[in-house]
């Protein structure tokens, strides 16, 4: 079997943990894991499959033969070291929002759009967290038919901040009980016993960044350049796994019993539907594996064509690392 | 000045509690406030304008000479005591959902119909809480041109389960602070760090009686038969505010600018939308407060005639108990 020079781009965040994880559960054939983050953090050891690897520093020369690079950080490193990865030859699927929206940049959920990735140019794009979770409990039903329509309210974890955000709202818990005063500098207000309606810069239409994720990537990869969305997103203090509540209109009429069936014939989807027992998805079920749940399926009380539903999914796995390992694991 | 003599049935609840810190906030004229509750508190004491009064059990002779019933309790209590109530003559302002829906009962929000409170029949209907939050917010905007269709997500506040709800979060804390077994009983599932899809029980329509409440009530007190809802309850860890993302379309085009006027001018609600200013309504801001907050107001990106917006009020006092005093004040 062939093996795989896989390097991480920003190892040391949340995500890039993940990846560690996912890359060794998922037993990919690996010949060298490669490391690597900002110079504050070269030198220091992560641990992969038993054996302490050091972290390099990224730099211009730091990619040379790799298969892969998983890119887990922030725009602006994606950008900056996008060229070199791309004259190394490796493949670089980035989990930043730099590049999703290029034309020569396919943005690839695997189960929903998988064929995309191959049209690649060197840079494969993960889409925003929120927007996979969301396409991953529509995409079943829009096969049926397409989506026209789409109206959604986040409820997302304190992890899509990173691993600064984790820590935030674990240390504003330690600090309630001990009656100490509660301090935030990740998030700019309070998140325990709160909610913050917006997540990312808020444009001139009003919405937030990232409110128009969800219109911009679901049309680019569910193929529907006329989806209309109407989107809030919300930051609640939740530990990693992101809700939404989805309201939306297909092109023909889709019975609650079809869409039920097309969500449980689906990969990496779970129907998770039966309110009168308490049985829905929610993050404390959903946190740490990689499917994403669906419940609350009934019609829209709106329109004859409409569905409403209720989804739930971990943030950093399928929403970050699992589905970035996924997309390399195409190429295999 | 007159005074009246004043009952509340349910004191010892968190809405019941509520009522007794709003009465006597509004310098409510009251020349006896008598506390009623189950045989099981009667004989304790409750503090009202520094004086200790005994509680006494709600039974068919307890509301004799009584002006207003301010009713804090479940439907069975209130169903079981409003004949009694009705026969003593005084006016039962009721916080349950018993009568919310009865044709002779009005349904009131003093701030969008209070009219509708002159046509009772001995019993006026507090509206249920999301649904005064939400309409508080949305009713101004409603009267430049009429709502035709609305999709809600809620986020609601523990306290909407009453004293219980706000302990077990409180109680989760704790525990999770200290590494403790985390265990619930007024809840489903655990609470904290995570988020309950469904609140109330789950109808034919897949839709919650909580869900139909927005639209079953928000018709009644609009006065809008034919409004179209499509609402999602979900319980949050938050403690006391319940916040409310909205999408809505009215017969006529309403501009950001107009919405925003309109709620800048109304009573009851406060405009507080900076999002680029991190200035948008939360839980901790309107919390222990009568006001209800709206802001991110913004067009809808799906329909001509929409607008999508945020909005947070206290659960416990706009959405219960400063309404139902609210009520009663109408008649002073």
């Amino acid at each position: 079997m062939k093996e795989y020079k896989v390097g991480i781009l920003g190892v040391t965040g949340a995500v890039g943990q993940e990846m560690l994880k996912v890359l060794t559960e998922r037993n990919f054939p690996i010949s060298e894991l490669r490391p690597l983050a900002s110079a504050k953090s070269a030198g220091k050891k992560i641990n992969y499959m038993g054996e302490d690897i050091v972290i390099q520093e990224a730099k211009d020369d730091a990619f040379k033969d790799l298969d892969f690079v998983l890119g887990a950080a922030e725009n602006d490193i994606a950008e900056r070291f996008a060229p070199s990865i791309k004259k190394s030859g490796a493949i670089f699927v980035d989990n930043s929002s730099a590049f999703r929206l290029h034309d020569d940049v396919p943005l690839v959920v695997p189960e929903v759009n998988g064929n995309d990735a191959f049209k690649h140019n060197g840079i494969i794009a993960n889409p925003n967290c929120s927007t996979i979770i969301t396409l991953m409990a529509v995409a079943p039903i829009a096969k049926i038919s397409p989506i026209k329509t789409l109206v959604a309210s986040t409820y997302q974890a304190v992890s899509g901040a990173g691993a600064g955000g984790l820590k935030e709202l674990e240390d504003q818990v330690a600090d309630y009980a001990q009656g100490k005063e509660i301090k935030n500098s990740v998030f700019a207000h309070q998140i325990l016993f709160n909610l913050i309606p917006k997540i990312g810069g808020i444009g001139d239409n009003g919405y937030s960044s990232e409110e128009m994720k969800l219109q911009n990537e679901g049309r680019k990869i569910l193929h529907l350049p006329d989806m209309k969305v109407c989107c809030t997103c919300v930051r609640v203090p939740v530990l990693r796994s992101h809700s939404i509540s989805a309201q939306f209109v297909t092109e023909d009429k889709i019975s609650v019993q079809e869409a039920k069936e097309a969500i449980s014939k689906a990969k990496g989807v779970k129907l998770y539907d039966n309110g009168k027992n308490e049985v829905y998805p929610m993050p404390l079920v959903t946190s740490d594996q990689d499917l994403v749940y669906v419940g609350r399926i009934r019609e829209d009380l709106i329109n004859e064509n409409g569905l409403a539903l209720w989804c739930c999914g971990d943030q950093i796995r399928k929403g970050a690392a699992t589905n970035a390992v996924q997309i390399a694991q195409l190429f295999l």
